[in-house]
């Protein structure tokens, strides 16, 4: 995180901050799930289905975080000057995304 | 997990069993961490950074289970009888995978 | 596409079109590589591994076309009135690349 | 391909091949739309739909192969000797799949 991006207040969380803290503490929940599978020997596939739910529900969370990032901080980077480094920002953890 | 897969012993955990262990638990800190971000109101595309990390750490944890469940259960299956419900039940966990 | 999406010049190719253009002639290619392979009975891995290569150049083609959306449309959208309809067809798109 | 790959007939296609080149060459004229919408300028979030659509239908064709590999390849192998490469190279093929 830059100095200028440390000191832009994160305004957008506000409004979902709850929820998605929620579906963290969710997740965080089921990948625990997943470690007590594995401790009493479930069936391998049962176990790669709750990791598959994992996956899901933390790309679920990205893909929120990077709508309010376009929606806030690229838009409004727009607005009042040049969006470059937040389009590229966008763009990079898209790609990380895609590939992870 | 059916029956029949209940009465499988699940050897082949075995000798990855701690290491399998000991990744799920750094995750369970991963998804953690990315929780006290979001509360800490850190740069959202930080916190895209943490999540891909996370769901990275997950996919190596399916994709050491999927190895194990074609080398174990498919091989075996398909030395004592018919492999064919071992076959699918991997290509399904590879397809829930890639899609995730 | 809507009636008021066709209305706006697609201006931004512009600079990128050739080269676009000249990644996705090569894309086709690739694809009618594998499809040669598959003819000659190539070995199942070795078709796996063009299929793969195939597969990220058409993902590296897509994040290209979501970085110029999210720089060229969703910024002038932010700029001349709302952009709530580009920003959301930014975040469908990325959540179809991701699962895809 | 190694020539040990080399000198096992690929027998496993035959039953398959004609479905699996039909995908293919529906897929190369996938690609080749995703070109031409290019060329006339059309919007970029259809382009990108359409490039969505030929990424997951070579995933499919993917998926396919793999299951093919792991049924007949790696059985196979289980059954006259020792399977460790070719669930390797199954193995492998999923890593690229999954993070293309």
């Amino acid at each position: 995180m830059s100095t200028t991006e440390a000191e832009q207040p994160q305004y957008w969380y506000g409004a979902e901050k709850q929820a998605l803290l929620g579906r963290l503490r969710r997740i965080e929940g089921q990948v625990r799930g997943v470690h007590r599978m594995v401790e009493e020997d479930t069936y391998c596939i049962d176990v790669l289905t709750q990791i598959s739910a994992a996956t899901k529900a933390l790309q679920a969370v990205a893909l929120g975080l990077l709508e309010g990032h376009i929606a806030h901080c690229v838009v409004e980077a727009g607005r009042t000057g040049d969006p470059t480094a937040k389009v590229k920002a966008a763009s990079d953890a898209i790609a990380r995304l895609v590939r992870s």
